[in-house]
């Protein structure tokens, strides 16, 4: 089973990754947590090169492309090997951001990114879970972050919203993949409406 | 104008683009003389993670993505600019290397080598001049290298041989953009017959 997390920073979808994947872990279940961009060692250098220098280092086409390169590898040399093995993979982020980034961005880039995503990536998580949460809460939790996600917090919080706009879209768009799960309140609380989720 | 140099290593295209960029520049044209992979900051520095590590450290697949990524650096940086200004822009290598390599390396990945190329690239040169020659004298002639292309000797002779049969293809292919050069004799001898084929 391949599962990913998405939603707008601050949302809390790595610690709910990290808590769904020590569940099953405890449970004796085989599980990869992984995470994006990034997950395999060439995936992880491809995300230096996103994550130092200023947001105009790369053009969004070049940056997509790089995106694309990370994904390729980190399928390649992590998710599909865990899989074969049987194991459940759990990805911190995975293509629905980079859809739902560039739609709240660059309309015109969408689809682009279809289409380089269906010639080069192809596969898709069993199950991806949103966690949908208000944007000016999720900025309050993503404050002290210094990550890739940096970049989307410096667009502000109408540029979040959105984002989150764009999550719910998809959800609805792909009911039998993507589950919006409400993001709001404690981890715990989060966390049993993510077991209540699963199949 | 936009004029790129190809073929097979030692074939001699290296030291031809330069002689070009430097009597086009004594007769007082601007001149941007750039290269792939690479030719721009960003683009160089993709450029070093595919020239490290091993020859398995990145997939034909992500390999192509991280060179796609570097062109489109290297155009949006550097060519598109140059050309803007009104210069002649003369680069060691662009796409029919990826074109041809692919083509010889592994055939099924040609589709999707011309499809990425449309998504993300579009542009050619106005002329592409292929140094062609002798697979057994270039290997001869490059033996001192230590670049990227060692990657394509350490295929060996036969796939040089290969290379060169779908340079000469392209040349077929794209009559009006594909000039083949003899690359027999001096460097002098090879000039000479770049500057009766040009416009």
């Amino acid at each position: 089973m391949f599962i990913s997390f998405e939603g707008i920073d601050g949302s809390g979808k790595s610690t709910q990754a990290r808590r769904l994947a020590e569940d099953l872990g405890a449970l004796g279940r085989d599980v990869t947590l992984t995470r994006e961009p990034g997950g395999s060692p060439g995936a992880e250098e491809i995300r230096r090169l996103l994550v130092e220098g200023g947001s105009e280092r790369w053009s969004p086409e070049t940056e997509l492309l790089l995106f694309t390169a990370a994904r390729r590898d980190h399928i390649e040399r992590t998710i599909r090997p865990a899989i074969a093995r049987g194991a459940t993979v759990i990805t911190d982020r995975f293509a629905d951001l980079t859809r739902v980034y560039q739609g709240a961005a660059r309309a015109d880039l969408r689809t682009i990114v279809d289409q380089l995503h269906q010639l080069m990536i192809a596969i898709e998580p069993d199950l991806t879970f949103v966690i949908d949460i208000d944007p000016e809460v999720s900025l309050r939790r993503g404050h002290a972050r210094n990550t890739v996600e940096d970049r989307f917090e410096g667009m502000g919080l109408d540029f979040q919203i959105k984002l989150r706009a764009g999550f719910r879209a998809l959800a609805e768009e792909a009911p039998n993949r993507v589950r919006l799960i409400d993001g709001a309140g404690s981890p715990d609380d989060v966390a049993a409406r993510i077991r209540a989720a699963l199949p």
